[in-house]
């Protein structure tokens, strides 16, 4: 990319721009999503909310044999795990956390007053004990404090989870559910399930006949700093992606990673393998949003009319 | 209850404590929520889902025929939702701001530094676009804006809505989920709506084998301005609730809420209905969480050993 000439790398970005303001209108026409005021907020309608239950329903049927445990949290966890996982060194700029109100009565009327003049009013309000859950798995591992079963554990959850990054496209949404599967364990079992669950969730995908692509990915580390991070994270190939077509055929989607932890959450945690050392985890998460935005760009806009073989696996 | 001597009442609140207790602890053992660090904050267990998610199928079959448009939202909404509907006024205790980073390289090493060292950090980030939605229906009404058609709208919904109350007790959740349903139109239709709803809410819920208890209810308005919003509240009988016992006997829990805004969400955003009137709503919830629990009350920790006519309803 960065050996391309300026104009073509403008021209790129407005081919991308286009493309995905056309998928943005496509499903808004077809009543999928309904636009709010929120860049990457808005809502969703029932003909997308049943690609997105029944993929999901997929994965847990295909996963059923796996006998993950199974768990829902709610989007708000504990503000201290950001700051003991070091989220904020690495995305400052996507965190959420929560602010409210913590007066009395005299300084309620003055904030009532600012909002009503049209004044700033941000220095009103106190930092609580919440933030928005910025990866599905972050609220799991200080539950699982102490020492792990022999053969460790393997855990499911169905998350909402936030990240400040306002944008116009689909894809990049404020707030979306993942699909999340969450190993800890001994360091081999752990890197043997993450690399075969690569496989398993391409071979997923292309049983729906999308055309995901594999990639050694990084995250989206903040500033000068993030850059070494990054690098380092794809030398040591601790995360892998599935791209597809979403809004963008020229710029595929994440919409599945894959991601090894080595002992961070472990040694953080105080998570213990049944042999006594430090655990290492891995996690891998479906985009549900983003995997059910890819099945209306492969298949058109009007699930009915989808190949008979997906259809037959998202409905049985 | 002002009319009872202060011993009674604290007896009384003792009671309340430990009844709550002990359903916590009943939920917890039955590995139906697991706890975190966050008050109002567990994770919800599959057998609490299969129960959650069974009731909300039951809704949906029971109101199919009233032909709901239906939406789900995010967890995050406009900010400036809660200014203009004069949230701030009323419930600024409840609220849930989200300010994050904006800061450059520097700033961001500054913020880490004082992660690190333990030091404050709340003045380090700035007050974003978005808020969490503290009811289900707020989202909704600006994307309404303009003329409804003829006989109104009728629109249901599924989201998760955020109050700032941490508490020990399982019934008030920081974060917990709504099923929701909105009429929009002419006063008449849809006062009668509200009206007919708070029978239909009742007899869904005792259809379960629940003793709901209707009373006319007004919501948690805040300071010393609020005490008389909420006597107005009821005097209008704008708010009605069913309550049941959930995770106490002598405090039953609201699980359902009915209420009429008379013009105020037409009026703030514009929405006329077809003779041109400024419209009127109304709203009811089911706090799913809530209803989940009440019948994990009456019926038992144990969702396989409940009445077969209860079961039978649920997973017909």
């Amino acid at each position: 990319m960065s050996t391309q000439p300026i104009d073509e790398q403008t021209g790129r970005a407005v081919q991308v721009a286009a493309e995905a303001r056309e998928f943005y209108e496509g499903l808004v026409a077809h009543g999928l999503i309904v636009p709010t005021e929120v860049p990457g907020g808005f809502a969703r309608g029932p003909g997308f909310e049943r690609v997105l239950c029944a993929f999901d329903a997929l994965v847990q049927r295909e996963t059923a044999r796996d006998g993950a445990e199974s768990l829902v949290f709610p989007p708000v966890i504990d503000r201290r795990i950001l700051e003991r996982v070091d989220y904020l060194d690495s995305f400052p700029d996507l965190c959420g956390v929560l602010y409210s109100f913590e007066g009395d009565d005299r300084q309620a009327r003055e904030l009532s007053g600012r909002i009503h003049r049209g004044e700033p009013w941000a220095d009103r309000l106190a930092m609580t004990e919440v933030a928005l859950n910025p990866a599905a798995c972050y609220p799991l591992y200080p539950t699982m404090r102490g020492t792990l079963p022999p053969g460790g554990r393997l855990v499911t959850m169905f998350n909402w989870v936030f990240r400040h990054e306002p944008s116009p496209r689909a894809t990049r949404m404020q707030a979306f559910r993942v699909r999340e599967f969450v190993r800890a364990g001994q360091v081999d079992e752990v890197l043997a399930w993450r690399d075969e669950w690569v496989q398993r969730g391409q071979a997923l995908l292309e049983s729906l006949e999308l055309p995901a692509q594999r990639e050694v990915a990084a995250d989206p580390f903040f500033g000068r700093a993030g850059r070494m991070l990054a690098s380092n994270q794809k030398e040591l190939k601790l995360k892998y992606e599935l791209l597809l077509p979403a809004d963008s055929a020229l710029e595929p989607t994440a919409v599945c990673s894959f991601n090894f932890h080595q002992q961070h959450f472990g040694s953080t945690y105080g998570i213990r393998t049944s042999e006594g050392a430090s655990a290492s985890s891995a996690c891998l998460g479906f985009g549900l949003e983003r995997v059910t935005m890819a099945l209306f760009r492969a298949h058109g806009f009007d699930s009915e009319r989808w190949p008979r073989p997906v259809r037959h696996r998202l409905w049985p």
